[in-house]
């Protein structure tokens, strides 16, 4: 286990009608903010009255700006960091899924900091000291950036993807509300389990040895979002399958996870690449991405991979016959992607090699090496591309 | 799944020489501290000199307060109070175990607040509005107090031991060095795994359904700590097995495994009136009383106890033959004790029956039903002691 600092300040508010004290927590911090959120769905399904009401209510003023996709674009946020800057808001609200949320982390730093925010994207997220604070409504569980340090932005000049990652944008408070998630597309559902999983598996294959208690916490909650994606597509108003489906997706992302161990990220940036030109969903990207990476490094440390097989899916073979093991633990998560719904080859959302070569070297760009479990470089990802047609 | 509010703000630092930097912590919130700490084993083993270097390095001045005792007193709370009020000291760093933790909470509140420290402890928690911020060097890893919100005092007048919970007593920070722990007597580690392992069991018996992911996360959390007690004090100066032990006993209490579900805590105060009477070591308490609630208690839900031998246990019988699979995993936990060098049973340590009545009785006060799992009143307690035989 490795020396670590833990920190995750961000006050969760969890559960059916959680929403309606939403002005009193946003009042704690400001009376006048941004409210963002994404393409409208929340005016049709009733989030956003119940929102606006609470904040009324409480005397909260708002300016709106929506419009946040899928693949949040650096455009909305420099239109978000205008807006902040001509009518003086020091806190932003955030309503809605993952893309909502990193938007808004990227707005939170751009009105508070001198560089342009796009060169904090590109490599410099260290040199953050300050952002608004944020806070969070919940509508779709997958990223876990409701109280993760990190935002992902696509900047759409030249089709890339970034990320920021620290402290200062931990949102003060997120609410969880699982009725939430009932009106969305059972495809949203499958792509936001994916993500979650791909959370857990990313800071599950680690080169660090003695990290038994993550490890175990890492299979607990892989576990559980194995069992309850199928169970919230399969029974799309059950409130427990919602329930556990949004928790085990916040703590995948809240920090406590990757406690004393250095987590892998290539499938994340590989899929970044694919989603940053292609515009797929994320978490179709990663059941796509994730059993092509994990072919090709799976021998950097078979014994994790047996680990995550035996204990993860259950496989019970020999253990001397440890290639069989891991091909079969890919092969039952492969079919755990399926049964989700999700494409697990490239060929099936129709995307050819043409251009693997230029994704393969934006994923290096600003990188020496790509991944922790294996160091990968252009060629290396080129391959995975292969393996994943 | 209840619904629920998770907010843990302290802020975790842990690894091997992380207390080097403890002044300039303890400075970012006070230059005149009280620093408190037990008996005074911390001046011998070396952790005393560190602390106070590091402390005057960064120009932070202290006064003392040692004696702080397993099972800790409310006379050395008052002394606390009293110190803090005459010398203007606004901030306590707490060096030690659970009991020297405990003990600074009880403090802190007692500076701020106006009432009598021990109405507060009587069943006054809620009322509780402010407190001095708190640092903590841990060296035993047990109680978790070093990030819990709660607090556990003897009042020698009347032998009495109760609790407060209140997020102001969460400390602002911890140091946690598992080096630290190298130099505990074995039976203080078996102690403080049992303690740990009781933290644990106390959330995972609950009579709320639908709570799949924290009890994943909680067995997660039982297995490690019933591995690595072991490892722990098989190697005593084995770097990880201590790492584990004092990560999954920081986390077992730090709210998240509690979150959406009611724990019973039945057995923690049927402990603490033996503790609080017999002066024997919490841990060796637990190890005694779990297995007596447990026999007594099971039927209340069997589905439970079932869950419980299987997946933490490994208890592998028919599914049929549910007794017997219950009855197993309470023989296995026994064995666990055992093999920890603990007493599973009253006569081991001389305690025979003359004060089970007077210890039911104390144990009712202020409670009209003692636990959650299955609501007991002085007759059943009385009863789970005679088990315990």
């Amino acid at each position: 286990m490795l020396n670590f600092t833990f920190y995750n300040p961000a006050k969760i508010y969890f559960g059916a009608g959680q929403e309606a004290k939403v002005g009193e927590y946003v009042a704690q911090y400001s009376k006048k903010i941004l409210l963002h959120y994404g393409g409208g769905s929340i005016k049709k399904n009733g989030i956003y009255q119940k929102v606006a009401d609470s904040l009324r209510k409480s005397g909260v003023a708002f300016v709106e700006l929506g419009g946040a996709q899928p693949n949040p674009r650096l455009s909305l946020v420099r239109k978000g960091i205008q807006l902040c800057k001509e009518h003086g808001l020091n806190f932003i609200l955030a309503v809605g899924g993952g893309s909502v949320i990193d938007s808004a982390k990227g707005i939170a730093v751009g009105v508070c900091e001198q560089e342009d925010i796009w060169d904090y994207y590109m490599g410099g997220s260290d040199r953050i000291t300050q952002a608004l604070s944020i806070g969070v409504v919940l509508t779709i569980p997958a990223t876990g950036s409701e109280s993760s340090p990190s935002s992902v932005i696509t900047n759409e000049e030249n089709d890339m993807k970034r990320s920021i990652a620290t402290p200062h944008v931990i949102p003060k408070f997120a609410v969880l509300n699982p009725e939430f998630t009932y009106t969305l597309p059972p495809y949203q559902i499958a792509c936001g389990a994916s993500d979650i999983l791909s959370h857990l598996m990313e800071r599950y294959f680690t080169q660090v040895d003695h990290v038994d208690f993550t490890d175990r916490l890492l299979e607990a909650s892989m576990r559980t979002i194995l069992d309850h994606g199928v169970l919230a597509l399969e029974h799309p108003e059950d409130y427990h399958a919602r329930a556990e489906m949004m928790w085990v997706g916040t703590v995948a992302h809240n920090g406590l996870l990757n406690t004393g161990r250095i987590g892998d990220w290539a499938s994340h940036h590989i899929e970044h690449e694919l989603s940053g030109i292609y515009d797929i969903a994320h978490g179709a990207g990663l059941a796509i991405v994730t059993p092509a990476w994990m072919k090709y490094v799976c021998h950097a440390n078979m014994d994790r991979f047996v680990q995550f097989a035996t204990r993860v899916f259950d496989v019970s073979y020999p253990m001397e016959e440890k290639e069989s093991i891991v091909r079969e633990g890919i092969l039952r998560l492969e079919a755990w992607y399926q049964r989700m719904g999700l494409p697990i080859r490239l060929s099936e959302v129709g995307i050819g090699r043409d251009r693997f070569a230029e994704m393969a070297g934006k994923c290096m760009i600003g990188r020496s090496r790509e991944g922790n479990f294996q160091k990968l470089d252009q060629e290396d990802i080129i391959k995975i591309y292969e393996l994943a047609l």
